[in-house]
């Protein structure tokens, strides 16, 4: 049932447009793939996130796992049936959860020179898989490339994403070449699981190596070689967007053209930009949700802080040109107000701005390439 | 515009079916009023609220004038314009929250016995009006009758209330005697100052007299012999449903049956039930929206507690007889899972059914005072 399928490919730069076929339908691509770790995109409905169009939801396996449990997924029929979404669904592995959660960001990182905060979360990491306690309640849980492959088979999204180790952004070479290793190791684990009742879902790698080039390069040469049917890229790639554009501009040549090309967690408008040009073909971000969540709403020309009093009195929409619901029913003010109001109905309205803006932002950039502009 | 329609009067009870027609169309009654305290349901979008068929909400005066202000209401167009809302709105006059958030409710009054909580937000009261400190930034500000009703102009529903004071359920015969008689000059200086610029909106008076029959007959019979367009009971009735029953068998005769009779602040399942055979036409409450935060879901049969681990794997809608689109979409096990995962969305999925099972319960009354059945 997956394949990938290829439309058109730039000839001004590796930027294409493409179409994954899942057995919940069609992704068309370049795309952006909202978060709704808990199967459920924060403060929205299913029935609104139908009516946005969004073609893919990332979930999270290691909060799943937690709450409500992969059996409980199972037993309510798996993740389509349990949270009513007839449309693809992407999991992680839960590695980067664990590791992030463990690590921090690459930002708190590098605010905090190397110290990993709250780095006692992860017990203990060994060949077999990582040891860990729960966000939640404490409790102990191991992840191993099995656990997480059979935990995401419960699950049942379209696509699932093979058991990574996620290293800190900062380590010693010796470290990350170790890593490195541990996660091929890993990740090739997954795929045997993964084989032994494919179910019709599609498994993804994880491109890693860090800040590396050459690690980079040989972690894309030595999964390339195996049958994955996508290709993340994963891992820090790099303190800023130049360190990231440098890396993926070496990376990307060497990506495969057959699968698709993912970039695991970033996905703030700049990013997409750059990464477009350079083949990558859906993005997975927290990004609008958590910046609508705090009142900074999308449009063509600025950024919108909604909150600033400038709004108070403002009859125009967030952004007069578009037609998402929010848009073509409230004002500036409204919003303004009930963001002061501190009503959670300021979050569903900024939510639905936000997400209509990056689907129609990536439809653009399709709309684009086929029109040889990228 | 305001029209009190009487369609059917029982023969075996009080219980009346009526339209009360407005500038903004018809509210059919017997009817419950969710309330929208800062011109939004909680947790919901305007679009949402329209489609589980809300005929009249109920906004608060207080809060608007501390934010976004009266003015900017006013300049936004008016209530309707600003939270894009074409229907029926009804506010109060702010003196229910001034004096509720300085007493406190009756049940922690009573709990308290007698300690007034939080008195200390309540500056003064003369015969003028009431000073006061805002809740949110402790500012002082002033209400009397006249900058109440210019306030509600300024805001712009369809129907209004008249300034009151909410004397303590705790309080002397000698002070309940004081505030009832400031009470009516304070309803009839609402009115004197309503009178000089009607625009199309309705206002109604609000019965007081705390606990004492013989109060609440003579404030009946006060507020009867001048031109409101609606009679409201205000104040506490009782400190519980039996006290509140018996207080309303007696008052409920002498309202008068021309105008709609409006029931302040009570809007629990079992209350309506016990009152609706006594002639109220309307009830407002915050009950509902505020169970539906908390997990609880009302059904025929039983209050579904949706956090129980025994909802963690049930298939079922939360009432397989309800047709709003939590029930016709959802399962128990995910909404369960919601709140577990403290998903803003478990709140307003909660909501949509707890609101759509008072606008269906309402129709179902009006439907059996037509059958003769109540």
């Amino acid at each position: 049932m997956f394949r990938f399928e290829l439309i058109h490919q730039s000839r001004r730069s590796r930027a294409r447009v493409g179409r994954i076929h899942t057995p919940h339908g069609v992704i068309e691509t370049p795309n952006f793939v909202p978060v709704g770790t808990n199967a459920c995109v924060k403060s929205l409905t299913g029935p609104i996130v139908d009516e946005l169009d969004v073609q893919l939801l990332f979930a999270n396996t290691y909060h799943l796992m937690v709450q409500p449990g992969e059996d409980t997924v199972a037993k309510m029929g798996g993740i389509h049936s349990f949270m009513k979404r007839d449309k693809p669904i992407i999991t992680d592995s839960g590695g980067f959860q664990v590791f992030s959660l463990a690590y921090g960001g690459v930002a708190q990182e590098i605010k905090s020179k190397g110290t990993k905060s709250g780095a006692s979360s992860i017990i203990r990491i060994r060949e077999e898989g990582v040891w860990f306690r729960s966000y939640r309640d404490g409790r102990e849980i191991v992840l191993t490339p099995e656990i997480s492959i059979q935990a995401q088979k419960k699950i049942g999204a379209d696509i699932i994403v093979s058991f990574d180790e996620l290293p800190p952004y900062h380590t010693t070479p010796r470290r990350l070449r170790s890593s490195l290793d541990r996660t091929h190791r890993w990740e090739l684990r997954s795929l045997t699981e993964h084989k032994k009742n494919v179910q019709q879902q599609a498994l993804y790698a994880v491109i890693h190596g860090g800040v590396d080039p050459q690690l980079r390069s040989e972690s894309v040469q030595l999964l390339r070689s195996h049958d994955f049917d996508g290709y993340a890229i994963g891992g820090s790639v790099g303190k800023n967007q130049t360190e990231m554009i440098d890396m993926l501009q070496l990376l990307m040549p060497q990506m495969p053209e057959h699968a698709p090309n993912h970039l695991l967690g970033i996905g703030d408008i700049p990013s997409i930009h750059a990464c477009i040009p350079l083949g990558i073909d859906t993005f997975d971000s927290s990004h609008p949700t958590k910046c609508a969540r705090h009142g900074l709403l999308f449009t063509n020309t600025e950024m919108v802080r909604i909150k600033k009093s400038a709004y108070a009195q403002d009859m125009l929409p967030i952004d007069p040109t578009c037609d998402c619901s929010t848009c073509t029913t409230y004002s500036r003010a409204y919003i303004h107000h009930l963001f002061k109001a501190h009503e959670l109905t300021a979050y569903s309205l900024a939510s639905i701005h936000n997400v209509a803006y990056m689907v129609r932002l990536m439809k653009r950039y399709r709309e684009m390439i086929l029109e040889g502009d990228i």
